[in-house]
């Protein structure tokens, strides 16, 4: 470990079976009135839109709404629920949903009382957050972007074509998230496997950096490892409770910031899914799993001693027989095998992208990197492999 | 995952080699009165005890200092520290050293203003802590037994011959841990290779428990993993500090919770040496490895499945040519040869334990386990077999 770190995470997750038991006494500690966000009608068909209802009613809590939230969340539907908690004095945002529903959630908290406009100062120039934060709480249904522990916050601004992500501090993490296995077992199979991609990118945009010694890598092998079993349970059995409580969990620890402690970090895949979500509002997995294997074609041969540990600790390959070279592609293969068997798009013009956008997403790409910084040309190349 | 859980850690860390300037912004947030705990002279002879009172006293703070804290820490001690606390308006207990400094300043913080004796009803009884808390803080000095970030206590009661362990809330963690991995580049050897065996058989005790298929054993296999590769560096060349870090940071991890979700665990192992430290004062890791390596031989079988894993994921054994039987005691062989190429004492002879000791230690040990129950008969065949 290289680098000096500080880690200081306080959201209190109740997970498993019974964790909405814990609803009632953790509402307790705020006032009376909670703003409810989540989106379409899936919570509704699982029971859980009602049982929250009631346990609110039981403890006398006044319930404004706001629905309907996209699976890109955008500035509007942000800024409508500022507006909310404004009018309605709100004590408590209750997120119910997936990662989608809890990032809007964390927008609302820090835009309500937002002296100007939250995007250009918050989304855009990375400043402090000096207004007052409205706590936010989450009940999790959909495993992925680690959004329940974490001060992540990736809004679309639609009119801007923009998708833009901060990380806030622990003042803006859910105070509690709920985190019941059982609510992610209705999610059908293309989001689920798109959350999972989600989850290993996180993990691999933290792992992919640095060439030191490091507890942390260490850490994200074991996720990665535990995440792959599961994900193939669940694909044989999708009612499996036990690989999807690990899916869950996996999806926690991928990015609740233990997993990025003392790591310079890459994160330019985000980047390059981020313009691809605001260009065809693809899924957020998929866009990731279509651009990750290309982008780390580009780029294994600058850290490729670390694309050599991959391989053989997290997908078992045999290397000790092979070249470096040899042994780094064998691992991006094994990735790109595991996107097919998880039935995965793997090219932009299966999520409705035009050649047209190739050069428009290449140049609104926050430019970045790990091992290797790209620029915009490399990046429409990129987008090129896989068109 | 079988269980559920919930997981809450709110203790503040600062890592690295700046972390003691995080000690004066931290310290505005408390009163004045700081009671400053540590152990023997070592904080004086690298100069952290001048730093840390300088600190203090440029931030107005009047301190009043408990030193002299034993490595297996009193009920003596502790009362002394409460006595202090109660007399001085103590805002801040400051534990500046190894676990012992950290596990007795908590057990200050609940025993100050206990109603009744805090030994009967909090480690003996295990009641809920019904009195003020006083706000502990650590400057750690020793990577071991990950009391930095956990709600741990083990005290010593010599006029009773027992060391008893109770793991307080979070209201009891310390509020902030500065871990500089360079303060432990001094510790002599035999200190840290116990203070590795501590981490090693906190993350096993974890490990070898149930037989789902558990994100959690991912991680500790994970740690394990960094933990062997560093002490191995760290034996080679005391001053390598990522190696120190490393370390420090897997000692952190093995016991702040996460390496412990939706397990049972097993902590038997610790149940018997609590009682070998209490007969001969040894040091906590040596104890804790001399009574490894035959209890693991003695209760292999009951979770052999696990035991082959544990050869394969963390040892690096090609278990396929093997029996299950071959397979899980090669492992147990690996960690016996770790132990002596760390050159840990392997006999309780060594550590100054007489033969009448043993039964003695048998009777009083607490009776548990994880994949078998033991009775005290068991504990003294394992007591003989290294003796």
């Amino acid at each position: 470990m290289k680098f000096d770190f500080t880690y200081y995470n306080p959201t209190k997750i109740y997970f498993g079976r019974t964790a909405i038991d814990n609803l009632a006494p953790e509402l307790e500690k705020y006032g009376e009135n909670v703003l409810l966000v989540y989106g379409k009608a899936s919570i509704k068909k699982i029971g859980l839109y009602d049982k929250v209802m009631e346990i609110l009613s039981d403890c006398g809590k006044k319930v404004v709404e706001l629905s309907g939230i996209k699976s890109n969340p955008t500035y509007a539907q942000m800024m409508e629920g500022a507006r909310l908690v404004r009018e309605n004095n709100v004590d408590l945002i209750l997120a119910v949903g997936g990662g989608s529903v809890i990032d809007c959630s964390k927008g609302i908290s820090v835009s309500a009382y937002c002296y100007g406009d939250p995007w250009e100062r918050y989304w855009i120039n990375g400043e402090q957050v000096d207004n007052r934060i409205v706590p936010v709480a989450s009940i999790l249904t959909m495993a992925g972007t680690g959004s329940e522990m974490n001060g992540g916050s990736v809004i679309t601004n639609e009119d801007k074509m923009l998708k833009n992500g901060r990380v806030f501090g622990p003042e803006v993490y859910p105070k509690f998230s709920l985190l019941n296995p059982e609510y992610t077992v209705s999610v059908p199979k293309y989001q689920m496997v798109s959350g999972v991609f989600d989850i290993m990118s996180h993990l691999m945009e933290q792992y992919f950096s640095g060439d030191d010694d490091n507890t942390t890598d260490y850490l994200i092998e074991g996720v990665l490892d535990s995440l792959i079993n599961a994900t193939r349970k669940a694909l044989k059995d999708p009612e499996d409770y036990e690989a999807r409580s690990n899916i869950m969990w996996c999806a926690t620890l991928g990015l609740n910031t233990v997993t990025g402690l003392s790591k310079t970090q890459d994160w330019e895949v985000h980047m390059i899914e981020h313009q691809v979500g605001a260009y065809t509002d693809c899924a957020h997995g998929v866009g990731l799993a279509i651009v990750s294997v290309p982008y780390y074609k580009h780029i294994y041969k600058y850290g490729i001693d670390k694309f050599v540990r991959y391989a053989k600790k997290v997908w078992g390959v045999d290397t000790d027989s092979m070249t470096k070279e040899e042994a780094a592609l064998a691992g991006i293969e094994r990735l790109a095998e595991f996107i097919r068997e998880m039935g995965i798009p793997t090219t932009l013009r299966e999520i409705g992208a035009s050649e047209e956008m190739l050069p428009l997403i290449a140049n609104s790409t926050v430019l970045g990197g790990g091992y290797k910084i790209l620029d915009a040309q490399e990046i429409l190349d990129i987008l090129k492999e896989c068109y």
